[in-house]
C-alpha cells in the first residue's frame, strides 16, 4: 500500500512513526497510509523565507496568471482526479465535481480578479483622508502582503475546494501556503499537490503540503503568519488557546460549526416556482455530499399553516434519495456514505440529541443495507428529516439550535410567519454561515437583512422572479463572503477582493498630500 | 471620601466588597474609592435589549447627531474636566488636553462621518458582483449593526480619549456600550459619564459604566457581543483564552503592547527642518503623558554616522525636560509622574532588562527628587535614553525588541542606513502600532511601505516638504487605522468608516440583480 508523503521544504518527505490508514468510506477497503512528518520548523522557514519573497517579487497580475495556469493544469487531469475523489472520498460523481470544480472555480475567479488589480505591491483602500481640516497631512489606507506563512488547515469534506480555494486567495495576496488536509480524505489533496509540484509552475516554497497530524507546526508560527482553519469548534478552541498562537500573536481565521437555517416566507404558496425552489434546495442541501457541507441547511422554518404540505413533499423526495443511497461507484446511487466511521458515530449521537426536542418524520438512523454495498460495510446514513416539538422553537436550550449533525439531517421548525420570530429562532443558533429566505414580500426580505443579517455571513434572498436562475444556498461562490459570527467561527474568507484582507496587513500611511499621491499613486496596472 | 458608583441598568449603583482607593499619582493623596459592582448579567441584558433596539431605531445620521451633541455637552464642561484630569491622573495641562480633546475629536469626526452615510440601516460595501457569468444572481456585501453589547475595556493612560473614542465608533455603528475604565484613573471617566447620564441625551442602555473590576462580566457575553480591549498582553491573553469568550464566539479586538520605532533615513542631514522634526517628535514621544502612550516611540533607528549628533541633541533636550519633571499642578513642570506605583515598579524592572543589551546615555532611573513634590512622594521617573550595544540590532532576543517600558524611555539603535536592515530590526518587535520614517529619499520611503508596512497598523512618512506641518507620530487620528499585528494585538480601531466594521457584521446578500437593487439601494451591476 502506498505511503503518501508530505511536500515540504521543496521535496517529498516520508513520515515517521505510526501511520494512519486511509479507506474508501463506501467499502472500508484500505487505500494508502500517512505517517507524521518531521522538520516542520524548517518547512515554516522555507515557506516564509523562500516562497514569500518569490511571490512578493511578482505583481498581483503575475500571481493571478499563476493561478490561471494551475487551474488549467489541473483541468487537464480532471477525469482522473474525479475518479480518485470517488474512490477515496465516498463521493458520487456529482459530489466529486462539486468539490473539484469548486476549487478550480476559485482559482479562476481570483485569476480574473488579479487583472483588475494595480501594478503596485499594495492595494489602496478608499481615498486619502484629511486628518485635520486645515492641514495638508493625509492618511491613506492600504493593504500590503504579510511577510509570513499562511497555514491552511482544511476539513475532510472538501479536500480539493478547501485547499485550492484558500490557496488561491493567499497566493494572489502574496503569501506562501502550507496546506494541511484532513487525513481521512487527503489522497485527493496529495495528488493535486503532486501534479502542481511536478509542473514547477509555482516558485519554490509557495505551496507546501503537510500530510497527517499538525505535530508541532503551530509552535513555529509568528506575528506575520496566518492560520486559516476550517473544521470543528473543539479544534478551533484548541487553536485559539494554543500558547504559541497567543504568545506570538498569530492571525487566526476560523470557520467552524454552523446551524444554517432557511425561512419559508408567510406568503409562500404551494405550487409556485418559489415553493418548488425551496423544496429542491432542501433536498440538495440535505443530500449533496451526504449533507457534509458547512453550508448545508440544518433548520427549516416553515409557517404553521404550510408545515404539513412542505413536510410531506420533502419527505417524499428524501424517500427517493434514501432508496438510492449506497456505493457512489454504482450507477443507481445518488447519495454516498459519510466520510469516516467517526462521522457516522457522531451523527447517530447527534440524532439522539436532536430527538430530545424533535421527532423523526422520515428516515431510519439505524438502517444497515445500502445499494451495492456489502452488508454492514461503509459509513452510511440515509436522509433523516425531523420536526421540532411544539413549544421548542424559541427555547435557547433546544438541541436543534445547539447541535450540528454533520450528515443528511435537518429539522423542520414551524413558526408564526413573522420575521421577528424567525430572526429570534435563527439567532439562537449562535451565528451561522448562511440563511435563505423564500418570499415575494419585500418588507419581509428587507427586514431579514437587518434582523437576521447580524447572525450570518451570507443571506440568500429568493423571490418568484429569480427562482428559475437561483443557486442552492449551500453553494459557496468566490465572489461572496464565506464565514459567519459566533458558532460559525467569526471568520471571513473569499468575497472577491475582500478575501485578500486575511493575508494582508492594513496600514494607514500618513504623510503630505502630494507626497502620498506620488509614492502610493494607485498607478493603473501595466 | 467619595465612593464612585457604576452606571448600570439605567441607574447609579453602589459597589460591594473591598473598595480600591484612587490616588493623585503626583502626591499619593487619596481621592475616591471604587468597589466592585454586581448584577452584571442584568447590565449586559439592559444594554443589549434596551440600548441596542433604541440605537438601531435611529439612522446613522441621527446617531451621528447624538455624538455631536455629546461632544458639545462635554465641551461645556471642559475646564472642570481638565482640572479633574490633572488632579486625578498626574497630567500636565497639555497631557490633560491631549486626552480630553482627543476624545472630543473622535466624537466630532464620527459625527461628521455620519453625515456622509446613507439613510438605510446598513452600509453597502462595493458594488453587487456577478457570481456566475451567465447568471443574473448577484452578491452584494454590506455591514449591519451587531445585535449585541460592545464591552470596552480601557487602559489607564487615556480615561477620556479611550472611552469616548471607542464609544463614538460603537454608537455610530449602532451598538450599545458598556465601558470599563482602568480603576486607577477612572475618576475622569466617571465624571464624564455622570455628565452624559444627567443630560439624558442618549437612549436608555446606550452607554453604561462599570467601575472597578470586570467581575463575571465576560461570562454573560455571546456571539453578537464585541469586546474592545486596550491594555497589556497578559490581560489580552486571558481575555482570548476566557472559556465563555471561546465557547460563545464573542468578537474580541485587542490593542496591546507596541515597540514603536522611528527610522532616520540615510539622507537625513543635521540642521534640516526634517532633522529638527525628528528631534521634536522624539522629545514629545518620550515625554508626552510621561511616555505612557501605546503609540510612544520606543526604538529610534539612526544611521551610524549620525548617531553621535542625534544622541547628543536629544539627550540635551531630554535633560531640560528632566529638570521640569514634577507635580503637574506646578507652573514650572512640563512632565508629570507615572500613573501608579505599579507602573513605576514595572518601568524600573523593564529598564533593568533593557540594560542587558543597551546602556543608559541619559537619565537616572533611581532619581527621587522632583519639582514641587514632597520628598519621596509620587510615582516619578525622569526621561531615560538608552543606546543599543554593538551587534545587538538584529538579535531577536535583544530586550529592546521584546520589552516595552511604559514610561519616558526609548533606545537608540544605530543601523547601516538600509531599508533592509531597518525593516528587519523593526519586524523583530513582533508587530507595532506605528512606525515613522524621516527621509527625502523616495525609494527609501516607498520601500518602507512594502517592507516595514506588514509590521504596522500605521506608517508616518515625513519629508522636508511636509515637515513644517507634520504631527508627532504618537498622535492617533480618528481618520487613520489604530492597531497593529502580533504583539500590538492584531486589532484595528478607528480609521474613519473602516472603524465601524468592528461593531458590524459583514454579510453577502445574494439574490436577483434587480431584486437586490430594489431592496438594498445599491447600483445594479452591469
Amino acid at each position: 500500500m502506498r505511503a503518501l508523503e508530505s511536500y515540504l521544504s521543496g521535496t517529498w518527505k516520508s513520515g515517521t512513526g505510526t501511520p494512519a490508514t486511509l479507506v474508501n468510506p463506501a467499502t472500508e477497503a484500505p487505500l494508502a497510509t500517512v505517517a507524521p512528518a518531521t522538520d516542520l520548523a524548517a518547512a515554516v522557514s522555507f515557506g516564509r523565507d523562500r516562497g514569500g519573497p518569490a511571490l512578493r517579487a511578482l505583481s498581483f497580475r503575475q500571481r493571478g496568471a499563476l493561478l490561471a495556469a494551475v487551474a488549467k493544469l489541473l483541468h487537464g487531469h480532471r477525469e482522473a482526479l474525479l475518479d480518485l475523489s470517488q474512490h477515496s472520498g465516498g463521493n458520487t460523481r456529482g459530489d466529486a465535481k462539486f468539490d473539484l470544480d469548486g476549487g478550480l472555480g476559485v482559482l479562476a475567479a481570483y485569476a480574473e480578479l488579479a487583472e483588475t488589480l494595480p501594478a503596485d505591491p499594495w492595494l489602496l483602500e478608499g481615498d486619502a483622508a484629511a486628518i485635520v481640516r486645515t492641514s495638508k497631512i493625509r492618511a491613506q489606507h492600504l493593504l500590503v502582503p504579510r511577510h509570513g506563512l499562511a497555514v491552511h488547515i482544511n476539513a475532510f469534506n472538501f479536500p480539493a475546494w478547501g485547499m485550492l480555494g484558500k490557496a488561491a486567495v493567499s497566493l494572489l495576496a502574496g503569501m506562501p501556503v502550507l496546506s494541511k488536509p484532513a487525513t481521512s480524505t487527503s489522497a485527493l489533496a496529495h495528488r493535486i499537490i503532486e501534479i502542481i509540484a511536478e509542473s514547477k509552475l509555482l516558485p519554490d516554497g509557495a505551496l507546501q503540503l503537510l500530510m497527517g497530524p499538525a505535530g508541532d507546526l503551530l509552535d513555529h508560527l509568528g506575528p506575520q503568519d496566518v492560520i486559516a482553519f476550517t473544521g470543528g469548534a473543539d479544534t478551533a478552541a484548541k487553536l485559539r488557546g494554543h500558547p504559541g498562537v497567543l504568545r506570538n500573536g498569530v492571525r487566526l481565521n476560523v470557520e467552524a460549526d454552523s446551524l444554517n437555517a432557511v425561512v419559508l416566507g408567510p406568503d409562500l404558496a404551494e405550487g409556485s416556482q418559489l415553493w418548488d425552489l425551496a423544496l429542491r434546495d432542501a433536498v440538495i442541501e440535505l443530500t449533496q455530499k451526504t449533507g457534509q457541507k458547512c453550508t448545508a441547511t440544518r433548520r427549516i422554518l416553515v409557517p404553521h399553516e404550510r408545515l404539513a404540505d412542505f413536510r410531506d413533499a420533502l419527505a417524499e423526495r428524501l424517500g427517493e434519495l434514501a432508496s438510492k443511497t449506497g456505493d457512489p461507484l454504482s450507477k443507481a446511487v445518488k447519495m454516498g456514505p459519510l466520510s469516516t466511521a467517526q462521522q457516522l458515530t457522531d451523527a447517530r449521537k447527534g440524532l439522539a440529541s436532536l430527538q430530545q426536542h424533535a421527532r423523526i418524520v422520515r428516515g431510519d438512523p439505524e438502517r444497515r443495507d445500502f445499494v451495492d454495498v456489502p452488508a454492514g460495510k461503509g459509513f452510511f446514513l440515509e436522509p433523516i428529516l425531523l420536526e421540532a416539538n411544539a413549544g421548542t422553537l424559541t427555547d435557547p436550550a433546544a438541541s436543534f439550535h445547539q447541535i450540528e449533525v454533520f450528515g443528511p439531517v435537518a429539522t423542520l421548525l414551524p413558526y408564526d410567519g413573522s420575521i421577528t420570530e424567525a430572526a429570534r429562532a435563527i439567532a439562537l443558533g449562535g451565528g451561522s454561515l448562511v440563511s435563505t429566505v423564500y418570499s415575494d414580500d419585500r418588507e419581509f426580505s428587507a427586514k431579514a437583512v437587518a434582523e437576521i443579517g447580524p447572525s450570518l455571513g451570507r443571506l440568500v434572498l429568493n423571490d418568484e422572479k429569480s427562482a428559475a436562475g437561483a443557486f442552492p444556498p449551500g453553494c459557496v461562490f468566490p465572489q461572496a463572503n464565506h464565514g459567519g459570527p459566533g458558532r460559525a467561527g467569526g471568520g471571513a474568507e473569499l468575497g472577491g477582493r475582500l478575501g485578500l484582507e486575511l493575508y494582508m496587513q492594513r496600514i494607514a500611511v500618513q504623510g503630505g498630500a502630494s507626497q502620498l499621491a506620488r509614492l502610493l499613486g494607485g498607478k493603473p496596472a501595466a
